[in-house]
């Protein structure tokens, strides 16, 4: 059984190296034919996974056609804004039963669509119904390095959920099941503003209790957007949720931490996006789920702060005392709302 | 409005200071007549908060009937396992009409008491209805130096709740209410088996992924015994839950992650307790938590494996195994159970 692994980034190539180890035939598609090149020469993705051993069992291309022949698994591992034009092509070569794995997170500028959204718009009708989404607390540097691991996958289907589950578990990496797709995708979306924020409440040297309050009362805001669009609560404090904000507010890896330090320590924002050619993801995001939040009526202070600081030239100290001087609330005020409205749980 | 912090550890003392701050008049009860000459003469706890300086407003006493003189609030700040005789002693002197806020986090070992239910058994009845439970990511080290922090209170009348929400907020320090007091200090007691797996996991050489599946999976498990005793599942989603869990696995302050460096690097359990005259609360926590999960037969697959390397001489690594190589599951097949056999949410 062959799998397609779109995407030779950090998490294409750990991925493909996952599959590998579990027996899997696999193929790795870099958009840049120099880049193939390279892995294929060193067998060691030097640019984005340095020090890996890529096994000669890989078939690395840039080729598309060649990349997803045969293929019974795609996983999608590309930036979130390349996602339309790279699945459009991909669908091509799509075979009508092959399931579709995406690994991206993020929202689609302009659009706000979720990449499963993106992918369903985008792919021929036939292969619609077998998308899933793998989403989790999971640095591509550990996971190559075999360090354990825990994910969750998300499909409508839940054959399709545990064939992913099948495909990709091992004793390193543990793969949790979910039916809740918009839970998984927004969790994974969202994380990058509480990690931004993180950063800037670092860089104005605030400390380990402001951290763990921006963190919950964060995901606790990005869990009433989700409900709103229709995900369902728990998924937010599981592994897509909570697990993925830790793994990316402690990482020294994250852009987006790295750049809130370096705002929170006085950098404008438009120096901070200058100083680097790579895309800071959490001030898109900041951006889209501002919109989202006015759009569904969501009340989002974090959210709204970070939106001051990163468009609107806030002072970030401002913003700080705009949330601690909020009049006293009660923890779930906006639980007790969910629980009027409350999705059911879907178990398939 | 007078009000006696008993126990002048740093989390008492810090309190102290704090309630110093919003204008109350307060006293600071320490048990050892020589800690609270120091204090006096210095006007710093040099032993349990150094560097910080204690206003002249504060009385400083090792005399129980004095410091509880006239006050209209009593917070409890002392350990655990001293509770119990402590607030024996202390209900002599307390008013019926006092508001008494337990800022412990702990479970009676023996009794598996938490303790507000150990300080309903030693109190007056007429006290009893007037108990809050403070709790929530706050080291008192950055209370101490005013950097903003979240926490939460719960009592059973919404109004002692608010009381003690308006006594202690200000600037620096947010306190959101909720009903939940079994829920509140459950997850500020049981936090500390994460933090002491994490730990672990850190000195096993593993990385980020791991810490966060653990905690992310840990709290999903004490979510489990905590709606099983009675507790709100949302609570633990909060500030006394996650918001707890995230500041205690990141903190080099926290004994219960050292502890659990060391057993990870080789260390026997007695090895690393006998290295240390303070008490490692999550070791004793991890078998409280072992009974009770037997006692309501809940599936607590972390804290057994846990259990099994303190008490029993596991291996860590074939700890680590057992975890992984369980077979797949649904991500929230607990929550499935808990919908159905849900708590409603309180709202006083």
């Amino acid at each position: 059984m062959k799998s397609a692994v779109i995407g030779a980034g950090s998490w294409g190539t750990a991925i493909a190296h996952l599959l590998t180890d579990n027996g899997a035939r696999v193929s790795l598609w870099a958009r840049r034919p120099q880049l193939a090149e390279e892995i294929r020469r060193w067998r060691e993705n030097r640019s984005y996974l340095p020090g890996v051993g890529i096994s000669d069992k890989i078939l690395v291309t840039s080729d598309l056609e060649e990349a997803l022949y045969d293929a019974e698994f795609v996983v999608m591992a590309v930036p979130s804004q390349s996602m339309r034009s790279i699945i459009r092509e991909a669908g091509k070569y799509i075979k009508s039963h092959c399931v579709i794995v995406n690994a991206a997170k993020g929202i689609e500028i302009g659009t706000l669509l979720r990449m499963s959204q993106v992918m369903k718009e985008e792919l021929p009708s036939e292969c619609r119904t077998n998308i899933a989404v793998l989403s989790g607390p999971s640095h591509a540097e550990e996971v190559a390095r075999r360090l354990p691991t825990a994910v969750v996958v998300a499909a409508e289907k839940k054959e399709v959920a545990e064939e992913v589950q099948d495909l990709f578990m091992n004793s390193y990496f543990r793969v949790y099941t979910n039916p809740d797709i918009i839970g998984v995708e927004m969790g994974g979306a969202l994380k990058n503003i509480i990690a931004i924020c993180a950063g800037i409440a670092e860089g104005l040297g605030f400390g380990d209790n402001t951290r763990a309050a921006l963190i919950t009362r964060g995901i606790i805001e990005i869990t009433r957007l989700g409900v709103k669009m229709g995900a369902h609560p728990s998924t937010f404090s599981g592994l897509s949720g909570i697990g993925d904000v830790i793994v990316t507010c402690n990482s020294l890896f994250s852009r987006n931490r790295r750049a809130g330090i370096e705002i929170g320590r006085g950098k404008s924002v438009g120096e901070v996006m200058a100083s680097t050619n790579m895309v800071i993801e959490g001030i898109h995001t900041t951006k889209a789920a501002y919109d989202l939040a006015r759009r569904h009526g969501v009340e989002m202070p974090i959210t709204e702060q970070a939106f001051g600081v990163l468009y609107e030239g806030k002072n970030p100290l401002d913003a700080v005392d705009a949330l601690m001087m909020r009049k006293g609330k009660h923890e779930m005020e906006e639980v007790v709302e969910k629980e009027e409205k409350r999705q059911d749980l879907k178990t398939w």
